[in-house]
Order: C-alpha cells, then sequence, then structure tokens
C-alpha cells in the first residue's frame, strides 16, 4: 500500500531517522559537507543505518540523497564531485534503500532539499532544473512517494514541489521552520498552505527544531490549513536535541552546532512524549532528523504501539518503559523498572561548570572577535550568492 | 606484532568502545542482560560495529563476549540460552572480530568479565571453571590476546587472571573501580600490585566512571606499581559519560542509568582531553567503554595523531578540530573552525529543569519508596545469591 | 519640587525597594499577611529602612502601608488588628516616612493596593471606602504624592485612581502584571489607557516579574498609550529576582515562593542592566520591588549617574563597577576591577543538584497530592470569596 | 553567666551574622577595604544590624571591629585613617554592641583578626602589638570574652590567642580554612591543638567555605583535639552561601566574590540543615559569617529550638517551616506550609545562561590575560610585603 493509502486510512505512518548526523558519527559522512557519497563509497555502513531503523519501526525509508543535489556536490563536496557523479551518488542511494525496504513493510522515498542555487540567483527554471536532474534518478529507481525536505524559504520548497508533481507519485514537503516561519517571514499556516495548493499532500516540518518546538510548529500550519479550508495529511520530523534556546533560524546558528550538541540529546523518553503530543495533534507521518538514531525511531513506535497494535521488531530487545530492569541484582535499580520513574525523570548532565541554555550566533547578534567582522564584511550572503555564481 | 611488543616497543595503542551500548541503540542488545547473542542472532550489526571502530583508529578489537560466560547467560540471559548456546554466542563472537581485524591492522583480544558465580557463592574453582570455558573457546579460535575486565572485586580478577595465564598468550586486567578502590576496599595501587603477580601485563580501569576519574585511578595503580617496584603497561577504557557525581560503585547508582544518560555525553574534544591526560600519564593503551560510539575512538586518534605519525581512515570524514566549517555559509560558523572555539566551549544542556548532578541510590542512600524497602528486604545481596545457587 | 515638575523636567526619579521582602528577613515583617504593624511596634526598623534607600539614592519613600487596608488586616493580619488599629499602622507610616524624607530631598508617597474586598464581593462603593479611609490618613499627614500599586485587575486600579484623584494630589498607579495582561485578559496597553483615563499621571507596573519582563510590559503600556494619544509618564518597580519561568500570575506561583527565591536574586550588575534599558525605553520613574535591597536602588543611581550628574551619598562606600578591588592583595581579584569583568559574568548558583527553571504551580496546573486536590475543592476563589463575606 | 559557664552546663550558644557584608548591602561598609568606620560614621546603622542579629537569637554580639587593626586600617582604608583614629573606631564598636547587648540576653565579644603586618614581615613582636593594641580597648570597654577570628596562617592566630589570653578574659579561636588545612598545610585538627595549647577555649571556623564544608572542617579538628586528648568548645560560623566548588583559599578566589555572589545565598532551610548537622557532631557555639542576616540566625535558634526550649524574639514574624502560609488565598501556595516542602525543594536559579560552579581563580591557576600576569610579576606576595613594609 502506497503512503497515501496508508495516511488515508488513518494508519500512523514511521519515518526514519537522521542520516547525515549518525553517520558522522560512524565515520562515513563529513560535518560541514554533510553529503551523501557514503553510497557509493561505503554502501554496507548506509545499508546497515536503514535496517537499524527498519527494525526500529521505520514505515518510510529515505533515500540518503540529503544534499546530493549537483550544485550542492560541487560546491561543498566538490573533493567529492570530481571522483563520483551526482548521478551514482543518487542511484546507490535508491537501490541500498530499496534493498532494505524489501526484508520489511516499508516504503522508499525519494527526497530533495534546498539547493545553492537558489541562495546564489533565484531563478526559477535553474532551480528547478536541480531538482528535476534528482527526479529522473528516483523515477528511473522507482521510489514509492518523494519528499521536498530541508527547506528555509517556502517559495524554493514551492518549486521543488511543482517539479516532483510532475512524477505523478504523491508528494511530502516539509520546511526547517519555527513558528517564526520562513526566512521571508511567511508563518508556518501560509507556508503550508502555499505548499498544498503547489500540490503536496503531506505537510510539515523536519529538522533545526526540537520535537516540542515542531509539534507546535506543525499545529500552526493545521491552523493555517484549517482557516483556508484546505485539507493535507500532518508529517514531523524534529531534531533530537532539546533547543529551546534557538533564535529564528535554528539549531545551526546555536553555539554547540554541531560538535558540542550531545548534552542536549533527546532521551527515549522524550521522544515518546513527543510522538504522543505529535499524535494528540493529528500527525499522522511521525519520524526525525538529525540527532534521531534508531532507539529514538523506536520509541515512536512503542509509544504508539497501542493504537497501532503492534510493536516494531527491534523492541525485542527492549523492555517496555524500562520493565527489563527488573532483573537487576540492585534493589535500587529495580526501582527504576517502571513507567512513572522513566516519565519524571529529570536527568542531570554531569556538568556543573556548564549552563543550561546559549545564546544563539547570527547576523547581528555576533559582535564578538574583530576577525569575524572582517570575515564577514567579505562574505555577506550577498557576495557569498557572488561566489557560487563565479564558480559557475 | 603481538600487544606486548606494540607497548614495549613505545607505541600508543587504540582500544575500541562499548558494545553493549551502541548496540543497545541500535536495537540489537537488551538493557538489563545486556548479554551478547547477537553475535548469533545478528552478525551483521557486531560486524559493521567493529568495522565502524577499526576505522576510527582501534588497534584491538574485542570478542563482543560481554557477559558470556554461562553462568550469566543462564541467569540474565535465560531467553537467550534456551536457544542459543553459550559456546556459539563466544565462537561467532571471535569470528566476527578477527574478519574485521583482517580489513586492517588490529589485534583480536577475547574478553571475560566477572561472573555471578563469584557473587553467589565464591568457590574458587567453580568460578574458575566459568572463566576456563570461555578460554576454551578463545585458544580453539585462536585470538591474539585476552582481557580480563569490568571487575569489581580484585580476588574475582586475580583468578580470572590467573586462568587466562594457563594459555600463555598475553594478558590484559582492567577494573571496573575508581579512586576508592574495589567494593572490598583495596585501593587501586594494590589492585594493580596484586594483578601483575598474579601475572598481567598491561593493568588499568574500565567502565563506571568517567573519563578523568578514570585517568586518576589509573595514576594511583601506577602509584602502587611503582612503590612496589613493579612494571606493566596501564591501560584505560572509561565511560564516556561525565559522571562527576558518582559514589563508590559507580555510575550503575545514578538515577540516570541506564535510560537518561543522553545528556552527559562526552563531546569529542572531551575525549580528546582525555586522551592526552591519559597519555601524559603514561597509559598507552587507550580506549573506552560504555557510550563510547566510533567517532569517539576517532577522536583519541586524532589527538595522539603528532605523536603516532599518522590519522585514522575515518578522518578523512573529519576536519582537524572542526576545520570543515571554515566553507560554510555563515561566518559565524566559520567562525567556529578552530581549536580554541571548540576546546572552551561549555556545552548548553538545553534542559534548563534539569540539575547538573545527581545524587547516587545504592544501600543506605535509599530510603524513598516504602516498596522498595519491602523489595529490598526480600532481595539482600545475600538473597540474591541464595536465588543463583538454588537455579544451579 | 513635587513629583510631577520633575518627571516633566525630565528628570530621572528613583523610587526605593521592597519593604515587605526587606523587614521579613529582618525580622519585623511576618511572611504570608506581609501586614506593616512594625510602622507601630518597630519604628526604628522601619525608619532605618527607609534612611539607607535614601542614602542609596531613592527620590520617593513610600509609606509602609503594604496591605494596610482595614479589610486586609483583618483577614490577614487579624492577630494584628486586634492590637493595633489600621489607622495607627497608618499614620506611623507617613510620620516615619517624612521624618527620613526631611533628611534629604525625598518625596513622600501615600500607597493603597489590591484589597480583600474586591475579590470576594467587587462592591465598587465598598472596595472605594476602603480606599478612602487609607486616603484620609495621607490627606492629614498630608503626603506628596500618592500611588495605588500591586493590582492585578485593571478594574479595582481604576476605582482606586478614582478614589485618590479625589484628593488633588498627583496620582501614579502601576499593576502587578505582565506582557500578558491583567487578570481579566486586559491587555498592558489597555490597563494603561484606562487607568490614565481614570486621572493617572504615572503608569506602570510594579512587583511580580522580573525586571526584564517588567521593562516589556512597560513598553506594551507605553505603545497603547502611543496608539489612544495619551500622554503619561511612565514608572517601573519590578522584582529583584530572576524569574523567566513565571507564568502569568507572576512569582508566587513559582515553587520557590516566598522562602527559597535566594538563588534568583539579582546582583548589583543586573539591576544596573535593568535601569539603563528602563531608561532606554522613556521610563522616568525607576525603582524596585519585592527583592530590591538598598544596594539595588544604589545600583540604579549609579548607572543613571551620568544623566543625572551626581551619585548617591552611599556610593561613598562603593567603587564604580568594583573599582575598588583594585588595592586587593591578590592580583586576580585586582582583575576584577574592572566594568567589562563584572558585565558579563556568569555567576554561578553552587547549586549542582539544583536547576535552573522551575514550573509555575496554579490553577490546572497542580494535579499533585490528593490533599491539595481537596483543600482546593473546600477552598475555590469562589469559597474564599464567601468565607471573607461570612467574616463580615 | 559568661560564654565558658554556658557553655559547660550544656547550653547551645547562637553567634550572630556578617557585618561587612550585611553593611556593604546598607550601604554602610566599602567592599574591597571591608572595614568598620561606620561605628564612628553611621552608629544607628550598626545598632540596627546588632538589634537584628538580638532579636533572631544571637547570644553573642561581636563588636564591629573587623580588620580594624591599625596597619589594616593604615593599609586598606586609608581614606578612612586620616579621618577616624584606630581607637574610635574600636571604642564606638564597643559602646554600640554594648547598649544593644543590655537590650536581651547577650554577651559582647570583642575580636580580633589577621593583620597585614604578619602577611608582611612575620614579626612576632610587631604582629602582637598590633593585637596588643585592639586588646586595650576591649579591655577598657570591659567586653565578656574575646574571639581571635579569621586567620588563614595558624601561627598567626596562635600569637593572637597569646595576646588575648593576657587579659584573662575567655578566648575563642576560629580560623577561615577548610578541610585542607592553613596555608601553610597545617590540618584542621593540628590548628585546633595549637589554639588550644595556645588557651583558646573554644576553636572552630569560620568565614571562607560553605556550612557543608566548614562542619566537615569543625570535624576534623574535633578529631585532632581527641586524638591529642585535648579538651575545647567547638563553634562554627561559616558563610551563607554555597561554595562546593572553592579552592584551598575559600570564596575569595570564586569568580563571583564579591559582587556576584547572590545565587549562592543560602535559604534559610539550608541554615535550617546546617544548624542540625553542627549540633550533631557536637558544635555548641553556632553562628555565622559573611552572607548570614537576621533571617539566617533566627533559622539556626528555630532548629534548634526543641533543644533550647524556646524561640527567639523575631519568631513572632516567622512560621515554623513555612506554616504560616496556611492562610494564603491560593490554594498550590496553602500546599507550602509544610515542612517536607521546604525541605526537599531544590531552589531554581532562574538563571538558564549560567553554570552552577565556577573554577577558582588563583596562583597557579590563572593564565588568562596578559595583562594580569604582568600586574602579578609587578606584585607577587612577596613584592606585596615590601610594599606594605615600605609603607611602615
Amino acid at each position: 500500500q502506497g503512503i497515501l493509502e496508508r495516511l488515508d486510512a488513518g494508519e500512523i505512518v514511521i519515518g526514519d531517522g537522521g542520516f547525515v548526523f549518525a553517520l558522522e558519527k560512524r565515520g562515513y559522512v563529513k560535518a560541514g559537507p554533510w553529503t551523501p557519497e557514503a553510497t557509493v563509497e561505503h554502501p554496507e555502513a548506509v545499508r546497515q543505518l536503514h535496517r537499524e531503523f527498519l527494525r526500529a519501526g521505520s514505515n518510510v525509508l529515505q533515500t540518503f540523497t540529503f544534499y546530493a543535489s549537483e550544485d550542492k556536490l560541487e560546491n561543498r563536496g566538490n573533493y567529492v564531485a570530481e571522483k563520483i557523479s551526482c548521478q551514482k551518488v543518487n542511484e546507490a542511494a535508491c537501490d541500498i534503500a530499496r534493498e532494505v525496504a524489501n526484508e520489511g513493510d516499508a516504503l522508499v522515498a525519494g527526497g530533495v532539499s534546498q539547493t545553492p542555487s537558489y541562495l546564489s540567483c533565484k531563478d526559477k527554471t535553474e532551480v528547478k532544473a536541480a531538482f528535476r536532474k534528482q527526479l529522473e534518478v528516483f523515477m528511473k529507481k522507482n521510489v514509492d512517494f518523494l519528499i521536498a525536505e530541508y527547506f528555509e524559504h517556502v517559495e524554493e520548497a514551492v518549486w521543488a514541489v511543482e517539479v516532483l508533481k510532475e512524477s505523478g507519485k504523491p508528494v511530502a514537503a516539509t520546511m526547517c521552520i519555527g513558528p517564526e516561519g520562513d526566512m521571508h517571514g511567511v508563518s508556518p499556516g501560509q507556508c503550508a498552505v502555499q505548499l498544498v495548493k503547489a500540490g503536496a499532500s503531506i505537510v510539515g516540518v523536519n529538522c533545526h527544531f526540537d520535537p516540542e518546538t515542531s509539534v507546535e510548529t506543525v499545529r500552526l500550519m493545521k491552523e493555517g490549513l484549517q482557516a483556508a479550508k484546505l485539507k493535507a495529511h500532518l508529517m514531523c520530523q524534529p531534531l533530537a536535541f532539546h533547543t529551546p534556546d534557538c533564535g529564528k533560524q535554528g539549531f545551526i546558528d546555536l553555539p554547540e552546532f554541531p560538535f558540542g550538541l550531545e548534552p542536549r540529546i533527546a532521551t527515549r523518553w522524550d521522544i515518546q512524549k513527543y510522538a504522543r503530543k505529535a499524535y494528540d495533534i493529528g500527525v499522522r507521518f511521525i519520524g526525525g532528523c538529525c540527532g534521531f538514531e534508531p532507539y529514538h525511531i523506536r520509541a515512536i513506535a512503542e509509544e504508539l504501539a497501542p493504537e497501532r497494535g503492534f510493536l516494531p521488531e527491534a523492541s525485542e530487545k527492549h523492555g517496555n518503559w524500562g520493565d527489563n530492569l527488573s532483573m537487576h541484582t540492585k534493589p535500587w535499580v529495580r526501582a527504576r523498572a517502571r513507567k512513572e520513574y522513566w516519565e519524571n525523570l529529570k536527568p542531570a548532565s554531569g556538568r556543573p561548570y556548564c549552563p543550561c541554555m546559549s545564546k544563539p550566533d547570527g547576523w547581528g547578534v555576533t559582535k564578538g572577535a574583530k576577525e569575524l567582522m572582517q570575515q564577514k564584511e567579505a562574505t555577506t550572503e550577498q557576495q557569498l550568492k557572488e561566489l557560487f555564481q563565479k564558480k559557475k
């Protein structure tokens, strides 16, 4: 059954977690470029991660094609592009996802995300061409549906949806925005309306903000759709990091990004709370993004097991709310084998010399070192765009 | 070259990370029993983790035989023992480790750890028999050397070393203790002396405490050995969790164990500091235990690259101190592409409603719920021992 | 010169701090009733606190008549009312304030605050009668102007202003609300408009929220007045506690109120930042409420000394931004004798087992103990009102 | 009855709190010099603080003569010494203390503390002369007993005790040290032994460390005395700040000293716990030092009321464990009117951007700014001594 049949039937569809962060920690992705050449270089590592998400309960395996548009691979991952073509990366991603999906009951979704082309020139034709290039691979490999994800500007997201709709396959669209809306100030509600009008059957958010914030953003999208009398399925794939201190542009501006985020990692219980909240406001496509490891996805599947009527395969290695601790030799550890314990635990950081929140960096915020200021002068977003254009 | 040739020649040997914690998050190990039946059930997952540690710089792959003694598998993992024999688990562990070791320059180490037999009866013959059973597999599979690890009582650790020495292979021995010493009050220095006298060529600590505390414990071991005019190589494989609030029995007593430890996870930079400190006090076998993921091991290899003269394979996907951020589009993220930034970052937890430290639970500490007290009465350690004995 | 002459001339007028909290710590006020019978029982203690605020820079000494309406003294402080009449308390308060004001350049302001009568019956005549009773004393003692402060409901505040205006003296009015507005949901802007229309020449907020939040609330009041084309002077007298975690009803709902607020106490540098922010948005009557000790008031006077052209008397015992540390024997303490140091210090709490923020209690929030629930049933606000009415 | 009669009879004697910190916040003492010229300049302020401590339960009023030795007044407070003689300051201090003591049941104790003379030259005769000069005033004014307090070096403390013993009056001696002992490395036990041998009838600690640490230090002193078969009464007057992160030299090295200590201030409940702990290990002279306000002293008196059989006067304005909240209008505030609530509260700081602990500054620790280093070179302790000597 396809994604829309499932959602239309009222099923809960569970997404997967964040590949670039998980594979960075495993040694296969470079933070900074964040490009997915591992599909060609180390397919066994990509395959294993897909398999772990599948076991954890994912019903959708997204092809590992994040930032795999040609312009991105050239700009950021040029050390890659010389050796490995964009097309090969995308094709390998599709093959691996399909191979693992066949091991269970999962759909394969081909994904596109925001492009440097948009940032640098905003020419609709050019940007759409970049998406179309990836789409060709997805069609050739016959993915089950398509996701346009990680867009900061709704205009570009709309273009992506328009291209993906050409395929005739169902299209989902998620933006990496918070309650304040997109980078041009378009509200979540308005973003949702534009995406649905462009042809998306499923809309929501992914990345950039923590679960609580992301659920709130999707709630605002839902309100926007209701006000416009539009219908669409809702989707949420947030960070597995606590980021109450984010500014409008999300966790990238936090001083801990990307190499000091550990103290912010969500527990499995945090994720169970998220799954419940998302479900309660009507989200039925529930997954994760950066920071989500297989056990976080399992937590979604376990929280919603009563509604779904079954547990994921990986729950054979996990007790309900820690009940597998009931056999521990120490009585005080046995006393942790209950829901109330984990639900109410306020976990300590073990870091008394660190604060709980950070001030995000950003335009206007960063007044720090002179060097930074000089760098800034040399490379405003405008100049960055020029740099990108020159390269071409 | 064997482990002793390398250490005698002054080489730095890098260990691997913690399998039970990493595979629990990936969905293959059950917290509570913590048994390694995945070697038989899902060898591809164990193989992939070994491979990631190898790529990250590990020179030693430990067979995934933690808690794989027959008595443990029976007591804790009895749901397993019915289906899978102890011998099969141990053999598969050896085969997988060897297969991956052959992909690079790594040794295979067979490992034994503390047994329920010791806790329940303390009969030397019986306990030694349990170790000997595992040793037989290691000899049949011809591992390169042996590690007796995760002992809270030096008496049992000495018995383990004595058995392992029968093989003629080099023996390393690590205890899961802190600066206060073993559970009978034997100091780290005295523990080290007894282990070396029993035949261990390498001594140190693993698990239960954070890197800083563990390095201090090894330092005390070194002092003990020097005072006794004994020589041995030093080894350290701590947690990748910050645990300044631990009591004598380590992180198991912390309220966050084992499902709420996320905010305590060490960053790669914390681990670089640990590697440097360990090196500075003379430790040359440097690895990790629970919480160590492949990128933590890579951090050890990168910190000590100047001394070793080379980087691990996985560093192709990692910049030195974040220098791969220098290509980021945002200038304030580019400003993070330097050592000083990450070295001095005090990462926020994003959890303002949580404390920084916890009071450990434990005998005499836990005065909480009545239920707990009643449970406690029913199952003192003494009664646990009786339970174990009855089962036999 | 009167209060309006000063403000009209563009002068900065500095208020005083919170008497009930300061005198509670000194042993003269009972937390809970918070009544000011100390004016009769221990005038020397009240006099001394006035004097300290005067030395610290206060231009306005508020009579210590908080909660000194007859109905309040009867309800809460009935142990007092039997011995000491409401009139005596109010008269003594005026005499003491005037005596100290004459030691320097300060005005005396008579103050009224919200009444149990309003909460219990809402009869305008009755409530106004309570205010009028206090006003009679203020007129007899000839205070310089009047302040209606600490109102959660703008309706009652308007009644208070109307009564006070009968006197012909200038009237200031402050509400104990945050940016969400009064307890009936009237916005800060609308509150300000109603108060000015009722006759207040000065409007703003006092108590219940921290300086940052309070400045924001006054900013919203200013916006409301501008939109309504009304003119009034602005006033701000916030808590000297950090309360970013407050709900709509302010710090009373925080679990730390009133006996565990210590870790939230503002430093003098926090107050200097507050004074600057308040000044920058146009507030010219700048003081404090609960938690403000004399040195906090001095911090306002020191921050605004450049604008005012003079320092308060108590600055003879205080260096500018810690410069008196430059004579310390330890060089690292001498290194603290500069503005940048104190401005950027993130002071540690010394409490690693405590969180940074709390969840406020409140209707709908508190689901805790059964006893509480039963108590709640017995004493809803409605029943409380009945209780109060019966007593009469 | 004299101090020794009371202690010998098993009475609990309650000390007072810290004058320099309390009067700094009230505007009468300058942080840095910390000199007590307020006894002459503003006797009413000093008198009022004495009175508040008396009301709170103090049985001992210490003359406000801290740092009132002639050399100190010259060195630090030279702006003072020009106007006001050392003798006048000391005499006024005695007169004020006696005047207030006569209002209740309190003793007057004359106090001396460590001198710059000791630090600069270590000449026993000279140092003793400084103490003798103060003692002359105390004898003339006939104080009830003497306290040598705030000594970092036991050698100087012994000299002080020797001088004070010349008077024939009982002598108490407290050092401002922690469990690591004095600045020359003499352990607390050894310090106690030397002080008792020099003639002190009461020994203990004051200032520099938090209550918990200070009780532990006194416990070590007790052990030292027991081992040496010496007898003395024990005394404890710690900070009212939480300082678990202190180094050997106490809170002065903490980055928050002296103007950012607010988040560390102890609650009244913290102090009740301290009073109980101090009592339990046998301390019978229990008071406070810097940070102790009258309500902290009252907390000691209330905690020990069952043992003493009476409450202090100021308890008329304080309920037992918050029971005066039982009349509050809000049920959730009424729910705080019980011991368990306040005993278990983990008060939030309201400061999510601040850490819980700080790294102390100090020799060898401070590697920061170059300027500091240069300053340091110019003013090592050695050079400071020379500076002091030159001045003479």
